[in-house]
């Protein structure tokens, strides 16, 4: 086969500052996938994009590019409107387990393919791992089965979606390459297009814990994103949410199960629930389903039902007991007074320390380690008492969680107000 | 061994525009050079220097960590001065085979490390290689016997120096990562400081047919070289000369013999002669030896009988006939006039079509295949008289080197007036 470029001239052209074109672009994604880009020249191509930047149409192309290196889902058999969500990631990000049942009980599909955790946030799969017996790997039929039968299905991305997207995100992984709009924007976009809901909301978040720490980021991030959906025929809307203090109490994976199951019993962090509720109307919106309250599915029990049924599908044990951490390890307030500030960085990387997170791909995780927070900003807080209790199946790594932890919490004179984020910041649509 | 630094933090730093430290960048060289850094990371961190530029610091640190990936020479031992010179490289600059001799000739010793061509340029040892028995590769203990026995060697740079610039050059070749200033300058001065001459004269070539056509940046190019020599200890200046028209009359790698063997007679081109001339002069001076003018040596045979000891220390027999293509082709004047322009890109990429030259590194290259000018800028042509002539083994790339001719020369009414850029442009030191 005669190749149409060479790949050292779309490389120039991008440090070059040149937009680049249609026919280039399919071809460096086509070509890379089959392995006549190399790796170091794939990687000096996302170098000079992170650096020179792409305009709207390159990233659309681009993402265009990444859908057809692979398979396309196609739900439009099932009976419901389907509507998919997608987080950047947070420390104690639990939100897609109580979500996806809520929304499925108020009667719409949400197919809800998930990744695992690499650094300080935690992976939806590593979390639902933590359940006796529930398996990720689905085959399609299986997934569709599940999605038709449940309303709602959270499972592992198969091999074929994107796979492009699959090569390029491990490279920049170590290549410093990860932190460019236009990559992250479609690498997320390509899969979530591929994917074929009808709607899709976005939880694009910002703050010290978030991937995008600055907010100005964080909006550039949605607004690409929210348009390269809309311009792929997915109904697309961003929520920019706070991601300055961890979501909820726990962080962790079986933790985080445990809170989720919280609230799907109607409890839980009010936090939590605020944003699942708010992320589950988005998506009912989408959906064009208006006639229903999701607080509700809360305490009417339907949504715990729909988890029940959905984990239930993939071989898991509802009612199993989690795996707890070996050891702990609590920390207490030096001083009495109003908890000021509590870094979600710092808590994501102590728990990740703890054996929550993985360092590399191929690393297994702890079900059982991660924190559990005693108090949170605006809290009262006496001398003496728990701040927050570290879970880890080794006690040599309490050490370099509280390296980590080292002025993550500040407590300030009783009194003292807060100044926090609101947890719903923007929205882009 | 524990790494002291991760590559992907390296590649961030200079990424986020901050100056590497001495400890990162000799890391990363050696680590490089071990293979702990993968050609995807360095890749990565090319295109970030490219892009981001360094200090003069850091320039002069990656350019010592790629000395110290390998060996170092030393001359201390021998009787006479030594001097060396780099060209940047140019169309039909074989100006390295007369001066070795003309500099040997006055008194100094010069160890001459070249390099084989890659692309529009020829290289020094693909000239030589086209006289029969000559070889290129010499032991270190063959090459001093040379110079000690002859006062000037020509000949391959051993695996031993600058490693890691090898290894690098390589991926910058493929990764659109040539073009960066602080790694021309330190590839270049790496070797050059490694072979341990006592003084060293650049030929910074701009214009059309050179790797810098723009002057601004060839400047930026010879200042930074110049310091970097001057910081190690190696006396260094740079000239920078025009390339927008080839250099004498002949491009090729015999024919380009041929002419230098004409120089070295008394005769060949004007510009041949000056520019060897004055590069010789700068030579001398730097080697302290100033009590005589090279440009005798070229017509009392004293610079011929160094030429003709070298050849023959290294195999070569300097009296046989030179190998000859199989066919040409001569291209005429369509109008008659003055030339006013010949362009030294067009004809360089015409030669290398012919087969002068090379894509790729592993290629061979015609002994006899190029382009003998019959005309130059200022020169007055008749409608019909020849131009140039084409040499090719093969008569099928005779059309390949048309198109790369097309617009090259242009011809103005009797009596024009030509611009062109004076032989010697600027100077550093």
């Amino acid at each position: 086969m005669v190749e149409p470029f060479a790949a050292v001239d779309v490389i120039k052209a991008k440090r070059d500052r040149r937009a680049l074109t249609k026919d280039e672009i399919d071809w460096v994604i086509d070509a890379y996938t089959r392995g006549v880009v190399a790796e170091e020249q794939m990687s000096a191509l996302a170098m000079a994009i992170l650096l020179n930047g792409m305009t709207e149409k390159e990233i659309a192309q681009w993402t265009t590019a990444m859908i057809d290196s692979g398979e396309r889902m196609d739900f439009s058999g099932l009976p419901r409107p389907t509507v998919d969500k997608h987080s950047t990631g947070g420390v104690g990000d639990k939100i897609t387990l109580p979500l996806v049942p809520v929304v499925a009980a108020c009667g719409a599909a949400v197919p809800q393919l998930s990744g695992r955790g690499l650094g300080h946030t935690g992976g939806t799969l590593d979390k639902l791992e933590s359940i006796p017996g529930w398996r990720a790997l689905l085959s399609n039929e299986e997934m569709l089965s599940v999605l038709r039968d449940v309303g709602g299905v959270i499972c592992a991305a198969g091999d074929g979606l994107a796979p492009a997207d699959k090569k390029l995100y491990a490279l920049r992984d170590v290549t410093g390459t990860v932190e460019a709009i236009p990559l992250i924007a479609s690498s997320i976009m390509s899969k979530k297009i591929a994917e074929g809901a009808g709607g899709l909301i976005l939880d694009v978040k910002t703050g010290s814990g978030a991937f995008m720490s600055d907010p100005a980021k964080a909006r550039e991030l949605a607004e690409t994103m929210v348009r390269l959906g809309n311009r792929a025929g997915v109904t697309t809307r961003a929520l920019i949410t706070a991601m300055d203090v961890p979501l909820g109490l726990a962080v962790g994976n079986a933790l985080e199960v445990t809170e989720s199951v919280e609230v799907l019993s109607g409890g839980g962090p009010a936090d939590v629930v605020e944003l699942t509720v708010t992320l589950a109307r988005e998506m009912l919106d989408l959906a064009g389903i208006t006639d229903i309250d999701p607080a509700t599915t809360l305490v009417d029990g339907s949504a715990m039902d729909v988890w029940n049924r959905m984990i239930q599908a993939q071989g898991g044990d509802p009612r199993a007991a989690l795996p707890t951490a070996r050891e702990s390890d609590v920390i207490t307030a030096t001083t009495s007074g109003v908890v000021t500030r509590l870094d979600a960085l710092s808590i994501g990387v102590a728990a990740w320390r703890l054996g929550a997170g993985r360092a590399r791909k191929e690393d297994p995780v702890s079900a059982g380690a991660g924190v559990v927070l005693h108090a949170k900003p605006g809290d009262v807080v006496v001398k003496g008492a728990p701040l927050m209790t570290l879970y880890s199946d080794e006690p040599a790594r309490f050490a370099r969680a509280h390296q980590a932890l080292d002025g993550a919490v500040d407590v300030g004179p009783a009194g003292s107000t807060i100044e926090r984020l609101p947890l719903v910041i923007g929205r882009v649509d």
